[in-house]
């Protein structure tokens, strides 16, 4: 197979072993492949992939066909498009996955979007609705809204009833915020007049959060997916005493198999019904070939953009 | 009555109007009232009193006897000892108590005990268990453990059968905070080498959580209920996704009077009884009579002390 490799900090596209499926898994032959945050970072050295995971090979979400079955796999799911979250090694041209693991792919969705899909709901469903348990009524701030998790995060958000307030850095991707369910998008220096939120899906770090956290409704519920702001927060330890706020945070990678198979169940049961429907769907900012990594990563550093960047792998 | 009043950030006690118990409300003739710090704040002017208890009389707990039933209180109420939380106007020779709210004194506990048990083992009690939900077998670290709450929180987790971890200034109640049942007692310094926890109730504030925030377990359970050591904290926002850990703090002066007869209809079940059996009780640092309330607050402030400070009434 071919994959994209980490060495000393840059990216290569390389040949490698394609690995061979085992009990419980499929390999995927892999058509699109979401870039994220994480895979910048493990560039630079800061993110080593979890154990069971290629330690060079980024990509946390693919998009692809079921090429082969390992033991213990029903036949239907042979030649499935499917797409997944994984530890690490998704931007290749195959992928082994867990049978657990897989989403169905709408018949109507373009390889690319599915690509850019897996991470960015997964993430943003667990976030709002596992452990922020957003409802109908409910007062959800998104800062880092035109990114790949929050663009999923406005429409889930939306989804279950929500009134959803996006933050951009600039006035920027107003209208498609609007068109994805937000009902106000406002820059961090407008919430001073944006009244209190329920929940803050905390999407860019410590200079928007040391914001948002003056703005906390009772018991609000802030979750932490991103840093790229600042990993560090002034926190005001007196305003979550007399709000009752909780503040909290987590990644996916890191997940067992056993969590990220419950993940995958819920995501089946609850969000990919909306996707079907055509109710959810993956904004792209753009998508580039396998051999461009290195110009498709300098583009997803760079800021404005809206929706997901994504890698599209060679016809085999 | 008599009640302790704050006129211009000082203490002075006055003669004031004895009020009468409403709807489902009884007067108690207090005997004893506990010190918080609360109090303190209040007399500097920072911390005012929610609607419905009086604005210059402090005193968040008490212990005393039932001495007029309002309307709707049944008669088995009238002259039994017991001991509550209000919002306010505790300190005072009477105070008038939601029925609901009231829980019966063991009768082999003395007056002064009984007078600062209510407001710490409330809120220790709500803030490990129905916040933190600590069970047995947890790693537990609690700063400001020779406090009131402190004391009350170190015996209630090891009633809960976990692992208790006390943080104390200097060397002192070393013996004291083991024999409540603490495993470890340390100092700040010595919390590199104690570990993780999977539940830390911060009772000190910053100093104390900018260290305690790199001992996290996976899941940990972080609540904040005092900021004497300072109200802002720098929150490393990538140990809490990484630990998925929750940061979260409450009060339990504003609460609503439905929310306060929920929390005691919990401490009945749940710690009356190992209060009557001697497994819980309230470690007295000093009482001082009402017109000494003066001195009892500068007592109260100075650091070193193990327990509760407790003021008592003269007789009636």
């Amino acid at each position: 197979m071919r994959a994209v490799v980490i060495t000393d900090a840059a990216l290569h596209v390389e040949e490698r072993p394609t690995p061979a499926p085992g009990l419980g898994q499929v390999l995927v032959r892999v058509h699109a492949a979401g870039i994220n945050a994480a895979d910048l970072l493990q560039r630079a050295g800061f993110y080593p992939a979890p154990p069971g995971s290629p330690s060079d090979i980024p990509g946390l979400e693919l998009m692809g066909v079921v090429e082969q079955l390992g033991d213990a796999v029903d036949e239907h799911w042979r030649g499935a498009r499917v797409c997944a979250i994984v530890g690490g090694g998704a931007q290749a041209t195959h992928v082994v996955v867990p049978v657990s693991h897989l989403l169905n792919v709408p018949d109507h969705v373009h390889d690319p979007h599915a690509g850019g899909f897996a991470e960015a709901f997964s993430t943003a469903y667990d976030a709002l609705i596992t452990q922020a348990r957003v409802s109908a009524g409910d007062r959800v701030l998104i800062s880092g809204a035109p990114g790949g998790v929050g663009t999923a995060a406005v429409q889930i958000a939306r989804s279950r009833g929500a009134h959803v307030t996006a933050v951009v850095r600039q006035r920027l991707h107003v209208d498609a915020l609007h068109d994805l369910g937000a009902s106000e998008v406002i820059t961090i220096d407008q919430l001073t007049d944006a009244g209190t939120f329920d929940v803050v899906l905390e999407l860019i770090g410590a200079v928007h959060l040391e914001v948002a956290q003056h703005h906390l409704a009772p018991f609000a519920r802030v979750v932490v997916l991103g840093v790229g702001g600042g990993a560090t927060a002034q926190l005001d330890l007196r305003r979550v005493m007399t709000t009752r706020a909780t503040v909290t945070g987590s990644t996916l990678r890191a997940r067992t198999n056993a969590q990220k198979t419950e993940l995958a169940s819920l995501m089946r049961a609850e969000i990919l019904p909306l996707w079907r429907s055509g109710t959810l769907h993956v904004p792209l900012a753009a998508s580039f070939n396998l051999d461009d990594v290195a110009e498709a990563y300098d583009f997803f550093a760079r800021p404005g953009k809206f929706g997901k960047v994504v890698l599209t792998m060679p016809d085999s």
